[in-house]
């Protein structure tokens, strides 16, 4: 019989298909992208060292020791949102049924390496460091506009998950709102914390550690679980065990282990499931509550290996094919 | 500059990325399925006409004058929930992290054609009222049954929308609980409902109707829209006139006028933008609350040709890159 699981932090609800279920092994996507066979430079790509032409002028870089970049944050082209200094955008007028805002905020590419031919899970701790480094610094930045509410930083790799873009790269959308999604989240957590007396998310640390049924990975500061309720195959959590609200409060030796979990993590999934697309995002709260009790930031990653369908789109539940526990002990068993 | 544009029945935020838009014709897409060089018949197919021993045996169908099935309805083969008639699952019963019930529920393909080489969009009106007919009919069955809160119907055109099955079907899915992103969907309506005194959605269709920028096709009993903060390009409404919150009280007549706007909407797409692959489904109120005021039923329909990706995981908001007004205008001069 299937099984129904409910996610305690989230208050989603996910279908356990246990009889459709697969092993893990057969889950093995066909890669979209053979990293290893792409050419260092491409001088069609706008992110590779040499083209910085290509892109609009960088608002933040990181060098070696020699002034060449490592890391370079540069305003997305295509950008979602525009920053501009004068808008007052507060309080939102509108009308009818036209409630239609500005489009004001912030829209971000960090390019990883100058590279072409390398993603996050082949870069080496320190160089993924510079990129978690560089998320904290442009995190922190945009805050500091009050217009701002939340920075939103993600991750698209490969086509499944929405990109084209070979060159490795992340991105960052600062909002001039919480979007509901956001709030209802937020609002789940603050319910189990008034009822239960502590943040759902130490919670499920605590008991995450105790049983182990779960857990891919573990260091001083951070733990990567597949959730109870994954929604799809191999969908991870990475949380910090220090109690923090705002990804923005992150410290140093925070980062470097953190920067080790991420090599950890996201080299499984390279290895174990041939580099599969993938979307990864960090869920940290809106400024304006930035150091509250009931809610934790977190990385969600999520393999873009089943799709989302009709039944997903109509009731928000999702049906996952793929039994939490033996993901997480296939994920665990990887060589790496 | 961008705009962000407020959807007052679901209360989520789009961004319009306005420099970013295409044309509407620049999204028509490769057809993943070549419907009209397809053969009638496949042996390996389990939904031919034929081949009824490769399903599990029929729950309803309707047949024609010869006794021959013209749409036929079957336990879905690769479940995601199961009926089970001794199962009492309230109140439900979990402890610690593990809250989980067991997947009851239902879960039913249903067969829209007997023929393999067609779609919704090029069945005639009368075989599309037996779909609907078919639809209606399941629903009231099983909502009888007062364990099923809510029944989601859904179709997966393709396999951009989640489905490798060629053969023209829908499916339903009775769930034994409410999922958290439907229940916020009619708390949304209903907030609105007690601070404005009507229906969002008979507001909706009244102005839409007024200022006629974004219907599509209208009816005796139905509207199609393109919504004015439509979350991805050619992203349809489809509403009844008539206040309704559950579809199982869709009447007859309305049942036909339904066919005709529905055929009228699939066939623009089928033909204007290439055979697209989409998800549709039916968002009803969940039975415990069937004949309130401040809900309304409707269908929305997602053409698959833009991909979701970290920002819209993340955030719960969506960036369209096509201008809804635009869009409506595209569909409404596509010659069918």
């Amino acid at each position: 019989m299937p099984e129904i699981r409910h996610n305690i932090a989230t208050g989603e609800w996910v279908i356990i298909a246990k009889e459709r279920a697969k092993r893990p092994e057969d889950f093995k996507p066909e890669a979209n992208i053979d990293i290893e066979n792409l050419p260092p430079y491409k001088d069609t790509c706008p992110f590779c060292i040499g083209n910085e032409d290509k892109t609009p002028p960088e608002v933040f870089k990181i060098t070696d020791d020699t002034a060449r970049w490592k890391v370079r944050v540069v305003p997305n082209k295509f950008y979602a949102l525009v920053d501009t200094e004068e808008l007052n955008i507060q309080p939102f007028k509108y009308s009818g049924l036209k409630k239609s805002i500005p489009g004001f905020g912030d829209h971000e590419v960090i390019i990883e390496s100058p590279f072409h031919n390398t993603t996050l899970a082949l870069l080496d701790e320190k160089s993924i460091f510079d990129v978690l480094f560089t998320y904290r610094h442009r995190h922190n930045v945009l805050i500091k506009d009050r217009r701002i509410k939340l920075v939103t930083i993600f991750k698209n790799h490969g086509p499944d998950a929405g990109t084209s873009l070979e060159h490795p790269h992340s991105q960052l959308i600062a909002t001039p709102l919480v979007p509901p999604n956001v709030r209802s989240r937020i609002e789940e957590a603050m319910r189990f914390y008034d009822t239960e007396g502590q943040c759902v998310f130490c919670y499920i640390i605590e008991e995450e550690l105790k049983n182990n049924e779960r857990v891919i990975f573990e260091n001083e500061s951070f733990i990567a679980i597949v959730p109870y309720a994954a929604f799809s195959p191999f969908h991870i959590w990475i949380l910090p065990k220090r109690h923090m609200a705002l990804f923005g409060r992150i410290t140093d030796s925070e980062l470097e282990n953190l920067a080790n979990c991420l090599k950890d993590v996201l080299l499984r999934l390279y290895k174990g499931l041939n580099n599969p697309d993938y979307n990864l995002v960090i869920r940290t709260s809106p400024f304006a509550i930035c150091d509250v009790d009931y809610y934790h930031w977190y990385i969600s990653i999520i393999p873009r290996i089943t799709k989302t369908a009709g039944f997903e789109l109509g009731s928000g539940m999702f049906i996952n094919t793929s039994i939490p526990e033996e993901s997480a002990d296939f994920l665990k068993n990887i060589k790496i």
